[in-house]
């Protein structure tokens, strides 16, 4: 029989798993609830059974396995420990050895959940034959994974990629989620987005599609589209942050190219036309040409580069 | 016999040579000029030749060689081709096949010339022991290497490390020599710290011990050691410039170690002390911890680091 991977995407409500041949292929993907009750210490025993029963369905024998890759959400060290997931309700322990034993000594790697994401992007979706390339995820906050020469950039802390908690701007005084203040997910996250089209809102006196109760991301994005004044305003503002955090990050690491996903970059091309100026402007000549690509696999990304981890 | 190993940092004076051990044991080093007539074309020739000649002095056998590294004052890209090396008038070539051939088929590796420092330093300098680290060198400019799981972040242009051109000012009026505005390097580098120097010392009206004439970083770092408060002042903005955008690069990569070499870093320990405070207020939490050392090996870095390229 051909050989198999699972790839498992453990996120704070449901895990997301997918059964690949080794070409990537999804064979069959389907989702258990995450039970996060004391510690979460049912999370594991619960995917591992979740894999047997899909092994007995299709007929997978365990030397058929080559190997289940799993992405969490926190800190993951080259050695597949887990050094905090507050989320989860987990301690220190690794995730690695814990979920092989579960599966009586199936190959497993692990990874932090956006470092993962990366390597699915790069494997199957807007990365595809980039082996150097940054993927950055435009949501709530902003994650970020580095892949370089196929491989995740771990870093010392499993901290690698985390490029959404780099200063970018003094005299911030808001603080961000970590703590610090003026760090790129202030401004580049959708709820920078949000904030930065509350302000110009309020000071707007011409007419706008805008509303106050729907300053989003999407809408400011299809506002863009209707060629409407404010949110072009808004989206240049916006436009200039992240292009010039782009560039800070292409110039020290010189990837082929960036692939941006996450919530925001549902607005396409033109997310990418609005950033490119001050890219370009900013960004080290001899690493202009960096290719800016939109992510393709959604929220699939995590059980693809999951399965590609054991490969 | 044993086995050896040659390091060649090509620059454009002279080209300094040595001969290793594996061990990274420097058993004879020595330089030759770079003839840069002809557009180079002497440079590669004068370095086999070199090489042959001590092999024969040393009764090593080809056999015996595992091979020659270099360091080239240009991109280079991970297959040996240099794209440009404005200061030997090169053009774009395979460094790496060219000089295997004038050495008869010796395994060449070649590098850029501060990525190759970076790999001396991680292998026998201020790196020693860590496999994840960025090199930075504080000159003329700002140069920079970054070194995971123990090999150079070459990038997809040859320009991975290049942190001297990451843009960390807004607003800024003089141009880099880059052509952006605002890099790195503008401010970091002893350049900088010298037109700091300048600024503070013509807006000075207290007793200092520096002079119009040498507002140099040495000035500036011993004044500070002897309490000079202007020096201090000075000293504390450069901090802040240089603890600002060394948090920036390691809150991105995640490295073990930062080691900071170039001109600037004969100042000692006092440098780290006055870039940390600024580090660490901007530093993502998880990489907090990172160490900041100085390199040691100087102006041997880079043969060093060439040798362990072949390694």
């Amino acid at each position: 029989m051909s050989k198999r991977l699972y790839g498992v995407d453990l996120g704070g409500t449901t895990v997301k798993m997918g059964l690949f041949d080794t070409e990537g292929n999804v064979l069959t993907k389907w989702e258990i609830p995450t039970v996060k009750d004391q510690g979460g210490k049912q999370i594991l025993p619960d995917i591992a059974e979740a894999i047997k029963k899909n092994m007995a369905e299709n007929n997978i024998a365990k030397e058929d396995v080559i190997g289940v890759g799993i992405g969490v959400p926190g800190p993951v060290d080259k050695d597949g420990v887990i050094y905090k997931a507050a989320n989860l309700g987990w301690g220190v322990f690794s995730v690695r050895n814990t979920l092989s034993d579960l599966l009586d000594g199936i190959k497993v790697e692990a990874g932090n959940d956006a470092n993962v994401a990366a390597l699915g992007e790069m494997w199957k979706g807007g990365g595809k034959g980039h082996k150097n390339m940054v993927a950055v995820t435009l949501g709530t906050g902003v994650g970020g994974g580095i892949i370089i020469d196929g491989k995740i950039l771990t870093g010392a802390h499993g901290a690698g990629g985390e490029i959404g908690h780099m200063h970018v701007r003094d005299g911030e005084t808001r603080t961000c989620g970590c703590g610090n203040h003026g760090c790129f997910e202030q401004y580049a996250s959708a709820t920078g987005l949000a904030n930065m089209a509350k302000e110009h809102f309020a000071g707007f006196k011409g007419n706008t599609c805008l509303k106050a109760d729907d300053l989003t991301a999407k809408a400011v994005f299809d506002g863009v589209k209707a060629g409407d004044d404010l949110c072009k305003e808004i989206a240049a503002e916006y436009g200039e942050y992240l292009g010039k955090g782009l560039a800070v990050i292409t110039s020290t690491i010189d990837p082929e190219a960036l692939v941006i996903g996450g919530g925001v970059s549902k607005a396409g091309q033109i997310l990418i036309d609005c950033l490119k100026p001050a890219f370009i402007e900013n960004v080290f000549a001899d690493c202009r040409d960096c290719d800016i690509k939109l992510a393709t696999l959604g929220n699939d990304a995590g059980t693809y580069g999951a399965a590609k981890l054991v490969l």
